[in-house]
């Protein structure tokens, strides 16, 4: 059984200023995008999982749900500044530790990533193109079951440049009607903890209904499921090679 | 002419309550360690460098400041948590936007260097080893004019495993005489600039008067030389293709 | 179930012209190196292994051979070019349309590895040192079981600088007490095939009686096992796009 | 003054049985495409640049062309299989001592660069699209004076899956009206030499003179322009180290 967590900021699905937004999301989303994505995640049998948001005291993330989370999933777009470094930091050190982390879409320069990353993960942007997923790591396990390409008949536009670090495997990149590529789907290693950023996911847009999206998003979990995970990040003193002293002491005993 | 400050701590260089320590690190580095890497680039014509240390304000890397480096040198090793965040935070924004970033030994877990990794740089240590640097990367600039191997006579240990992203190139690898290794000349792309971590450099030892390490020192301020800095990180909104509009509006006259 | 077959030049166990090393290889191989490699693969269940070697037709490796092999392991020293480059490519293709590939100690310079990588291989080398193996990957599938690192009391040394393209991942870095490092733990992709290189194996050392040695060996298999194979290397012409021409017609219509 | 020489397979611009091809060729070409690609080069007064062509005895490379080539440019594209196997092994040899090699359209699959990467450069393929490059690595020098993007009025499409190693960078991806992308700009090291994969330059269309084009290509030569050749790959002997022996003198004689 993995555990996910599935983090929301869960702000334009409430929000009274923007009404028409938040009606159009709510029709994509009706209990928020967490939920469209806990159930995703709860197709797959290995997988159980819990849902917080930005409004829970220390956002959700307190010790206790992090030392009980494998793979964290994070969504948000609005209001990146809104969570604490402290907690993008205490996101960095269980990842560090080997919990794994999942970034979609506007959370390109969310504050985990950018913590994780170093990164500001800048980019263009446009609402409203039809976008082509292409997969360029066939073997893969975060493609298995994905052909060569598919379709999103609507996304918001994302393109390069992209300011990542280079990733491990640039596993999609994506075509989009106006013009742009964006390399969409990347995977990094940051201590024992593995991260994938994954594109698909405007707020008002119906790609998480694309069982592309959806089998990528499970087979995304299982990949960074940590196969390790530490208890601490230590600086050890190291003793001398035990092996060192032995081959002098038999040196000396010549 | 290319612009380099380098930064010290400079607190065991004054540290009453180690004075052991402070008059061994001030034999080998009488004026400060940012005095003798200060005196090691300007045998190179075209390296105007100055010193800054945490003392001043703002740790001595005001925007000014900042912004008229081209590479910023970073040395420290007691007092990482003595440096805000907010400017680990600045660092990160000029690197980013183009400024070299080369971080000396002990800064492995300086606030800079995680803030740009996102790794916690932890490692294995030990005071008082014979190390062998091994040059992994022999036709990298910053090998240039460097053997296959050198030799410091007494050197800290620092071994494997080295909580770092996956670099760029690995340039060296250190064999230490008590049976450690270490990946300790490194480099990553942030951003449009250039980061480099090199091992060597320990407050008490002689490494920095080898002429192979001060070689090294010079051959990075070259390779970390902005080639391009921009002015400001920016999410810009992308128009559809003006060639998609003139490819319908083609379609349309016909 | 996996399929593996173990391929050994199958030389110096025969090799009337130098009886000493015939025999200490012997001693420590009694039925030559593949049935050592064999027995150690054997201990674990979901493994099936048939053994070939140099002097069968084809070397043993006909198509129908490689056609039944999912991981392939290569162990060759002297006799590197007298296995044609015609088992090279035939290697190769089937590798690249995703057949495993293990290359054990001297199979460095190997025919079947220098068509898959381009280089050379060449490296240092000096037999009778005493080597310690450092887990670089302490979260990679291959280091599954291994500790942080695990010595060896006779191996030959190799050193760098190792010609090999910069590895997916350096999985282990080896220190030789003579005062060498070398990446002895490397893998790659090469279209849908896996490759490791595994340093240790010397003819005439028992490195591959070591319990580390023997869980690397079986945890390489279950990596470079393929998780998708193609029928034939295609140059694909492709139509233009449905949904462009969709896009269009929709236009068109209007 | 960097010598480069451009070698064409120039086929299709004398095929007499295909005379529209030839034609359409001869139009955009006149003297032969490697006429085109030294009128370029030459463009740069540090570069000196030489044509051969297959039909010339050993396809023109000689071991003294090749001695007195630092960079080797590279089109073909219906003759790959009439350069036989120890031409490109000859070429392998050179680069991993140090030479340049830049491959062009459709040389991908082209039998020095199997050589050299292993792998079968397939791909997708169809005449006649647009195309869109975009700069995905703003700091690399094949990337200086060139925008965000530019266009192709004409290209022929090439799209993946590109069975190539992961590039050490990947400093373009095209963006095709049909629907693809394509990893356009690739860059790898092998030995001590530098190779450039580029996309654009179909025989019959115009990308050769378009003036980002040309100023990549002459970046490019730049780029490859070896920083340190070697005389012969070698599989030396290694002493123990000196520095050893010296300590353990010194041990002994205390």
């Amino acid at each position: 059984m993995i555990k996910v967590t599935v983090w929301n900021e869960f702000v334009q699905e409430n929000d009274e200023s923007w009404p028409e937004r938040r009606d159009q999301m709510r029709e994509v989303h009706p209990n928020g995008i967490h939920e469209t994505l806990k159930a995703i995640l709860e197709e797959d049998e290995e997988l159980q999982v819990r849902t917080v948001t930005m409004d829970m005291p220390e956002c959700g993330l307190t010790q206790d749900v992090l030392n009980d989370t494998d793979v964290l999933v994070w969504w948000a777009h609005v209001a990146h500044d809104r969570v604490p470094w402290e907690i993008a930091e205490r996101v960095n050190d269980h990842v560090l530790r080997g919990m794994g982390f999942i970034a979609l879409h506007s959370a390109h320069p969310s504050r985990p990533l950018q913590r994780l990353l170093g990164t500001s993960g800048s980019l263009k942007w446009r609402e409203g193109d039809f976008c082509r997923v292409w997969n360029t790591c066939p073997t893969h396990p975060i493609t298995e079951g994905i052909p060569e390409y598919f379709e999103l008949e609507e996304e918001e536009m994302y393109g390069e440049f992209f300011d990542i670090p280079k990733p491990d495997d640039v596993v999609f990149i994506s075509w989009f009607s106006g013009g742009e590529v964006f390399r969409s789907g990347c995977t990094w290693t940051r201590g024992y903890g593995k991260i994938f950023y994954f594109q698909p996911g405007h707020e008002t847009n119906r790609s998480y209904y694309n069982p592309y999206v959806r089998k990528i998003l499970k087979n995304a979990v299982h990949w960074a499921n940590p196969t390790k995970r530490i208890e601490k990040i230590e600086f050890p003193f190291a003793e001398v090679s035990p092996e060192k002293k032995r081959m002098e002491s038999k040196k000396n005993n010549q």
